[in-house]
């Protein structure tokens, strides 16, 4: 990591706002002993133990305990945003210590903080912040994961008592994956609450599970899951509730409380919104998602293009071997990447700040449906792409890329969860359709569903393109092409989805379920390219937006590629709708080939810039010296990696 | 698995010639308590103990023994697709047991006996099938793993002592991820062979490495790698030679022996035609990878099909969860997986015939082009193909799939090796085309590797097209529509990478290897699309050629999914040649669509006729119990998971 003081213009860009801020949160992660060496050699519960004292000392640094203690006080301008930066910093450390702080701070503290009242928070989230216990989130249940409405875990009234008694009526009900489930101290409790034999769905309630010394709360059995594929420091569990009684002060209220006498109120008729409601709050730690994956990209792609550009192999005849970067099959496996975790990096901050702002402003999060289809969006399109990050990088390292002292398999075995859990990708990618197609009917001011689908035929979309066709082909390679690619695209999928759903469940009247069902893919397709589009235009603002001319060529070059690689991706598509001839599907090719190739070399300027200290980088193969693996260090090309900055201008 | 006498037609059809063979050998480890449980709790010195102990039961098998021996002794017939099943049955119950007893027999038995004399063999392999030492195969170095022809260990002859001094000049030099490094006795090291200052090439040597007490032999040192994403139990090691001497007998001396006094003699007088000799000795091995890869398919398809059966997910208001399997997106994702998954069973079989036909007939393998690229095709496609499944299995079963016990994650961690090691598939892909185009240029009679092409222009492909073109567009849910289409696809890549090559080369007179490394893209889709004509060939013979009506029809069906998966992950290319048009290209992905439902109930019989024991199966998900994991348990669907079977016919 570069000192602040010489830290390269783009370097800055990419980090934003809070760059300062994470470059200190930086230079403590590099000075402690803790985060020193990786832990893949340590037993179970070595790893957890050293997990608990990572996040203990990330808490107890004075300037992110402000920063949780911001989120107990008054609404913060750009909190969210802030705790991106901490977020990204932190799971570039370790990703385990990221998510047992998410589930720590964001989901426990998050479901209190925004479904609790300030006493509520002062009593159950306020101590967190101090270090004096810890909290786990207790949403997902064994037979309920991605379908969380129909969850089992029932909250019963005891009016004599004045008590609500949680319990686990069968196996499937169990809480089951709770991170913090085998450490913490309290839960956030997703369960049905009843109230005179009548369930009024789900409620977050405050469930003792153990006190400081680690005696059971009565009633209360913790089940440890053990080994997983990755993310060992997280001791997930399972909780099994035995007729549990809690007071009645512990349900979480802001959507529906109940009065001693056993009567519930609501500023929400409708269950089915009320859940939503509920749900809504959790939209900042699902974008903590996306900054998670996007971190491991970084991570692996810091590993595979410096190696890229050690390592040689192959060459002409009776010449020194290239550079393994130099291969057409390495570049064009990686630029794409590169090119992507620009994007994701200016479309995160570009929905944090709409987060923010909502939030700042007091807004109802669940009304703001285009800020919740590009939030679920974004994780599963994050997530989804830091895998196939990961596994080209693994690849284009080799057997270098197998051995755990080169960091690559920890990454993806970490994250690899992160495609179903938070949400499911494949349930994140309907719920931006439901939005989409929401706000869809909604522009043709017809309250029903399908409104005024009914007069739509296929060829509707051909109205659609012909506003789009002001290019000849000599243009595939112009940015603006791109964009009115990805955008025609959006909106052909989206009719034709909304059209074929009208006709199935209005005209035929089939049972909606099936209708939707038997259009999945299509739903998945217009998903992704939502999302996509959100990401080029993004890209394409941000590189609008940088005041360095060096930094604003380099970027657009990325950003040009970046498009190439989504329509390219999807040439099929615009073939079969003729917004591509085969020739221009050709030069789009050709195109993606020929910017892979020119930024290449470009690419160790940018890995450089993502500014990740080297102990967090570890691996040898990308410059940083190991001494239980001197057979995996290649010194880093070009770019040397600085050790932790020299300025200690403390937390 | 099923006792031998109720099995199935189907499942011995997909066993093949061996079905009984293999039956045995899953009775004895199902019988096993060493196979019992899984291991991934234990230390990674406990886990290497294991596999040793797997190792031994294994080889002492009085059957396994035997062919063993059978290697050692004559010419066996169907030698190859006996070793084939034994390698499937292996790596099924655990692969770093398979990945191990390939390095032991397939790789240092596999040099000795192909590269080595009678007596070398008899001294060298002979005492590994009687347990009474082990060995090891070092080819790779630090700076050269895919090019390997590149090594820089050296071999220099001392005419004095008649002794070979085995050196690592540098740091590049060191042997590098040796399998059994950490405990083998042998190994078989290639090196640059150097007579009087003159360099002949690599060749393989036989240095003594540790004594059965653990004693290493002077000069020889072996450093431990350690911690790998997976194949924990395969102790991977580095040796570093430091002067070893080792006698004159020990050069394997087939394709060039040293006399007494140092002259050298070779049956191949061209250096580079001997090495690829002594490599494609190495060609069963190659094979072998993708039986292994194959095996992780199968296993993964089981838990996921299975699961999918059983776990249930939301579903029409007011009515019961549907079962996962009902939702497109999960069918989608899984049913071409399991129609490639018997593809290539088909395929590795045919090649498995092919080889050991080659080798029964004494045939030399070097020669054999198409043989050649088949197998580093297969290697390429299965080892992708594998990952892309277990990926999509894993993802498939949610929360449950990150976890251990299900096994998912060690399957695709032990795997994910196999795309870049004994061969990067990209180097893989790259052998194949190069045998391609010799067979094309070939076919010329010219001698000239771009003989005939000179007079060729882009246009040749339209005269190849018009002679399939013999259909209309309602058939292309015909299997001959999408034979002539993958066909069609491999041929016109052929020409145009041969085009390309020639402009370059002959006319532009550019560098060769510039010229290769420009059309690397074009050179993989060239290889992969004809591994892809090979599968689906194969496939659609292995239901011509099955007897038993029912399953002839139940596996047609899945050979048009094949077909049908590969034209549509083509479309675009289809689209651009004008092969489809847009409304065929739709068609066929409503066809993917639709096939992929009609077959999603029929996935449990096949998966259950894969019979895979369930000590091999392992995952409570799928309706293995285990104490460990209560929680996990879902009863297998439908198919019955069985126990062991009970006819103890003995090896």
């Amino acid at each position: 990591m570069a000192e602040t003081s010489t830290r390269s213009s783009l370097s800055r860009y990419l980090d934003g706002q809070f760059c300062d801020f994470k470059d200190r949160l930086r230079q403590e992660i590099s000075h402690c002993e803790l985060f020193k060496s990786s832990s893949y050699d340590l037993t179970l519960d070595e790893t957890r133990d050293l997990t608990v004292e990572r996040l203990h000392f990330v808490i107890k640094l004075p300037e992110i305990r402000r920063h949780l203690k911001d989120q107990v006080k008054e609404r913060q301008k750009a909190f969210i945003c802030k705790s991106m930066g901490i977020t990204e910093v932190i799971c570039t450390a370790d990703a385990a210590t990221g998510v047992k702080m998410g589930v720590v701070c964001g989901l426990y503290g998050g479901a209190i903080t925004n479904l609790g009242s300030p006493e509520q928070t002062e009593k159950w989230y306020w101590p967190v912040t101090e270090l004096e216990f810890t909290g786990m989130f207790a949403m997902t249940e064994r037979g309920h994961g991605s379908n969380v409405r129909g969850i089992l875990t029932e909250a019963r009234y005891d009016p004599t008592s004045q008590e609500f008694i949680i319990n686990t009526p069968c196996n499937d009900a169990m809480k089951m994956y709770i991170g913090n489930a085998m450490k913490g101290n309290y839960a956030s409790v997703f369960a049905q609450l009843i109230l005179n034999g009548e369930c009024q769905g789900p409620h977050c309630f405050i469930v003792p599970i153990r006190d400081q010394q680690g005696a059971m709360y009565p009633g209360v059995q913790a089940i440890d899951m053990k080994h997983k594929e990755g993310l060992h420091g997280v001791d997930n569990g399972i909780l099994v509730f035995n007729s549990v009684r809690i007071p009645r002060e512990n349900l979480l209220g802001k959507f529906g409380s109940v009065s001693p006498d056993g009567t519930y109120h609501s500023p929400i008729q409708n269950k089915s919104r009320r859940f939503n409601a509920m749900l809504a709050a959790l939209t900042p730690t699902r974008l903590a998602l996306t900054v998670q994956a996007m971190a491991a990209m970084k991570l692996g792609l810091i590993i595979a293009v410096r190696y890229s550009h050690s390592r040689r192999q192959f060459g002409p005849k009776d010449q020194e071997e290239v550079k393994i970067i130099e291969h057409q099959t390495q570049y064009l496996r990686l630029m794409p990447h590169l090119a992507a975790a620009l994007a994701l990096t200016f479309t995160t901050r570009f929905a944090g700040e709409m987060l923010d702002d909502a939030l700042f402003h007091g807004r109802d999060l669940m009304s703001r449906r285009t800020l919740q289809a590009l939030i679920a969006g974004l994780k599963a399109y994050s997530t989804w792409q830091n895998l196939a990050c990961l596994q080209d990088c693994r690849e284009c390292t080799g057997g270098m890329g197998f051995m755990m002292e080169n960091r690559i398999p920890a990454l993806k075995c970490d994250s690899d969860v992160f495609v179903t859990f938070e949400g499911d990708n494949v349930v994140m990618l309907q719920v931006v359709v439901r939005e989409l197609l929401t706000q869809y009917t909604r522009q043709f001011e017809s309250g029903a569903m399908f409104g005024l689908l009914k007069n739509w035929s296929s060829s509707a979309s051909d109205s659609l393109r012909t506003s789009f066709l002001g290019f000849s082909v000599d243009k595939v390679g112009d940015l603006v092409f791109l964009l009115k690619a990805v955008s025609y695209r959006e909106r052909v999928l989206q009719r034709s989805l909304a059209a074929r759903l009208y006709t199935k469940v209005e005209k035929n009247k089939n049972e909606f379920f099936g209708a939707w069902n038997s259009c999945l893919h299509h739903v998945t397709c217009l998903a992704l390219a939502h999302i996509h589009r959100v990401t080029l235009e993004q890209f394409a603002l941000a590189v609008q937006a940088c005041r360095v001319k060096a930094d604003q060529t380099l970027l657009s070059k990325f950003c040009l590629l970046h498009g190439t690689s989504l329509v390219y991706q999807e040439r099929a598509w615009y073939l079969e709708h003729r917004y591509l001839t085969p020739s221009s599907s050709r030069m789009i090719r050709t195109q993606l080939l020929d910017l892979c190739k020119s930024v290449k070399d470009d690419s160790l300027k940018v890995v450089s810039d993502f500014n990740i200290p080297s102990c967090c980088v570890q691996a040898p193969i990308a410059g940083v010296a190991n001494p239980r693996a001197e057979w995996a260090f290649y010194s880093s090309p070009q770019h040397p990696v600085q050790g932790p900055p020299k300025t200690p201008s403390k937390l």
